[in-house]
């Protein structure tokens, strides 16, 4: 759960990083700006702040903020009906961001993970203008260096409802108070 | 025919573009520009540059560039084989584009078309963080206001070769001397 005043505060900064990644916005999409929790009331440490450009039923852009280590749990994006899943891919704009996936552990890794809870640890390092695709049902999470970070998704289609998250305690759908 | 001495001026030049948009790009690809002239040898008038993020089975991101009053040509994207066509949203980022597609002719129009050869003439207005989605198969055409424009485009799978241009003096491979 969301306070509103929780929300309009992490609203104005993620328009700040926008500002700074010299991203422009309507005035349509200020005031669309999506705040995730995930439902573990704990937004500065596990959320994302993000604006969906367009998800039509065949290609999805969006574009993100992290603030200062901040985190977006580890998740998959599963097959379901007729669609067999969504590939994502993480451009960096701002910032620097680490993402991990499957794969040998990085030892002395930039982000901490939840301990006891997330099981993929290999680190990719985005810096702005690096760029890495996931194919559907890949496990990943990643989370900003100290700076934060603003980066572009380029996807197919996205369900959000649809993604499994690796921590019980999570909820995809925002609540806001 | 695009001849080396005029490549290396249009990256250069549409490198500057990308910088003053705050685009931050690798230094791969920075090398691998994209400066297409469409054959018609007369690249500040009809032409595009552009740098390709991404182009999957699923998933195609561009970002363009038009240099001022640079115009990319009529074309539409066909459905081949099993692939309905190319779904394409253009979104600005920097400087103004107009861009053109069926519907009522716009009179007074911002971009002067080929007379006599292009035939969509409804004009889109397109400022920095305004997009416009194209359905496979439409016919357009865009145009850049007099400082330019970047332009981020996210669709489904290129196939250039496939493209269908309005004017039958184009060929879409670019060929460097
Ligand atoms: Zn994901
Ligand atoms: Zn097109």
């Amino acid at each position: 759960m969301i306070s509103r005043e929780l929300y309009k505060e992490a609203v104005k900064r993620t328009l700040s990083f926008f500002e700074k990644a010299g991203i422009v916005l309507t005035d349509e999409e200020k005031g669309n700006v999506e705040v995730a929790d995930f439902g573990l009331n704990d937004l500065y440490n596990t959320g994302l702040e993000l604006v969906t450009y367009l998800n039509t039923d065949r290609v999805c852009a969006k574009e993100l903020v992290l603030f200062p280590h901040q985190r977006c749990p580890e998740h998959r994006h599963p097959a379901f009906g007729s669609y067999i899943g969504k590939e994502e891919t993480f451009r960096c704009r701002w910032g620097e961001v680490y993402l991990y996936v499957d794969g040998k552990p990085t030892e002395n890794r930039n982000a901490k993970e939840k301990e006891g809870v997330y099981t993929v640890f290999h680190e990719i390092v985005l810096r702005p203008g690096e760029q890495y695709t996931l194919s559907p049902n890949t496990k990943h999470w990643f989370e900003a260096g100290s700076e934060g970070a603003v980066v572009s998704e380029f996807s197919t289609p996205s369900f959000d409802e649809k993604d499994i998250f690796t921590d019980p305690a999570i909820e995809r759908a925002p609540r806001v108070e």
